[in-house]
């Protein structure tokens, strides 16, 4: 995909120019994988604010180990080969002017380094303009999250049809094998560790599975999500084995009406407090408001938690192309919870579902 | 293992008072699950130079999601619940004096956060003082390595054992299978991304799993770990399907007798450059200098590659209890390479090895 990094690092020198920056030095390995389609463990990049068609004064930096690599997935631009890669490469390009570096991601110690390296430069702050770019996703990215996505729900899917909630298996048991089902249908990997929840430990919002045994009457709460080109998706349903009680009915019904509000709140132009509120008031209306303590949805992407945050605290407006979750609950501490999330991409009438397992309550 | 950790805390004030610092800022999530037992994904810690018995002036914060949590983990002192843990510790400590940071860890942006939630303190750079106690493993953290190791070593022998390692399986596959036997064996996890590299692909020292298929005559190369209660394994190991050809033969040998060079050096004060030079110089004196270009070694833990690094270009010299990796390779471009692998404890007398896999040639 050269045209696609071509075209991101053309909106990155639009943001430079504004911000009356010569060049930004990228030292953040997602956003240099966003810039330019590298995806080794070390590597730097200066893009030039005002560059050539041939990009001649933008350059990369890799160590040796990823030679051949960085021929492959960067040929479009100069590759210098040094171990200590910002440092040579601020070096190499005997960096001048305003250079921007990423204040929120360099160390302070990190800084002294970079400075000592480019004593002709003044390094000026310029904090998440890749991060400002990742927020609204391309083509390309939005496929990777589909296939991400398509891979967490035929996992659940088999495991459902297979057999695979059934009394007796553990919380860790169904985990492990939730995400080889992921593997099997072309996830590198889970996209974060697996909740798997039965009975009360479903109550607790982020459970880590445990030895705790499946049985009769249980909610079943499974939060996951694959990993497919560097993309990470994210969903949660929870089930219920063999029949569900009132109360479990009840606010699952909640839960449900709430994450339909929250997914209808996501218009464009939208603020996210107001999304977050959309879904909140339902459950508050119901009397369950402080059972329900944590935010509505995040973005998702390179990473399983980016911007924007739909929160209470969340700040901003959503905009068409972003990728976020939206995934509100209600625990009831020694009883049991109900979590249903989705990933959706915001687009200009109704927002697309990326998770297409059914909200309906499954009794297995 | 209160006890544990009281230890590591009561020797990090001893460092405190010996720089002149009143208090350390610790907002590195390793180092802090180091010093507290801690495991969640959001904390910071204050300790005090000079604390009463109870530690009273040791501050510990975390958010909502972690409230039971941190009460089981964290019983040994004061917990602080917020979100925006350091500001807000910064704040409630009402921080004054010499205050120490993790200049390596802590962001130019962050720095400004901490400053301004802090006025009356002088932010003062103390980078890797935990790290520096890390280097150093005590009892517990060697158990939990052993167990990791044991953890490797038993899946490896089930997937030979039990027929994993056949012509016509994928270098994915085979991957996955081994990922998954550390499962079986108690890991929560492997311990880095599994390298398996068949054939030529064996010439590559950290190549990824591809859809490349076993065939008779193939180096069959390993890296892999697993990892227990946040202890991290390495262990390479490399085999032949078949029959080994002579060549393979030749630099089987020469990798092995440069490893046993380089596990005999690991002797208490020894510079680590001339650990790395003992192994170093076997195969150059074989004439594979050029063949053998990444370092001999690096320290494992808490993280995969910490300190110290056994190369080149390390610096210091090894020391009783530091755990540490021996892994020369020659690597020959388009035919094949040999890497062998431990994880080793450095002792007074002999190193005590954790990887306890047989290093003879493993013909399957």
């Amino acid at each position: 995909m050269p045209e696609t990094h071509l075209n991101r690092r053309a909106a990155l020198r639009a943001e430079l120019v504004e911000r009356d920056l010569d060049a930004l030095l990228v030292t953040d390995l997602l956003n240099i994988r966003y810039l330019t389609g590298f995806t080794g463990s070390n590597a730097a990049l200066i893009v030039a604010a005002n560059d050539d068609a041939n990009e001649s004064r933008t350059l990369f930096c890799t160590d040796g180990r990823y030679l051949s690599q960085a021929a492959v997935q960067v040929p479009d631009l100069e590759r210098i080969i040094e171990r200590n890669s910002a440092v040579k490469l601020l070096e190499k390009a005997e960096a001048s002017g305003k250079l921007g570096f990423e204040s929120h991601k360099v160390t302070v110690d990190g800084l002294d380094s970079l400075s000592a390296a480019a004593a002709g430069a003044t390094f000026t702050r310029a904090p998440s303009l890749v991060e400002k770019l990742r927020l609204i996703k391309d083509d390309s990215e939005i496929e990777a999250l589909r296939m991400a996505c398509a891979a967490a729900d035929r996992a659940l899917a088999d495991l459902i049809g297979q057999g695979g909630l059934v009394a007796g298996r553990t919380e860790k048991e169904v985990a492990r094998d939730l995400e080889s089902r992921m593997l099997d249908h072309g996830a590198a990997g889970p996209s974060f560790e697996t909740i798997c929840a039965f009975g009360v430990n479903s109550a607790v919002p982020h459970h880590r599975p445990t030895d705790a045994v499946l049985a009769t009457g249980d909610f079943i709460k499974l939060d996951f999500g694959a990993l497919v080109d560097g993309y990470h998706s994210d969903m949660t349903r929870t089930l219920v084995l063999g029949k569900a009680a009132d109360w479990q009915l009840e606010i699952y019904e909640l839960v449900s009406a709430a994450q339909a509000a929250g997914r209808a709140a996501l218009v464009p132009g939208t603020d996210v407090k107001q999304i977050d509120a959309a879904a909140r008031d339902v459950i508050a209306a119901a009397g369950y408001g402080e059972r329900y303590l944590h935010g509505l949805g995040h973005g998702v992407g390179l990473e399983i938690h980016e911007a924007p945050s739909i929160g209470q605290l969340g700040e901003g407006r959503i905009a068409e192309g972003m990728a976020v979750t939206v995934e509100p609950g209600v625990y009831l501490e020694d009883k049991g919870g109900v979590r249903i999330e989705d990933t959706l991409v915001v687009r200009a009438g109704e927002p697309e579902l990326l998770t297409l397992t059914t909200k309906d309550l499954v009794v297995v």
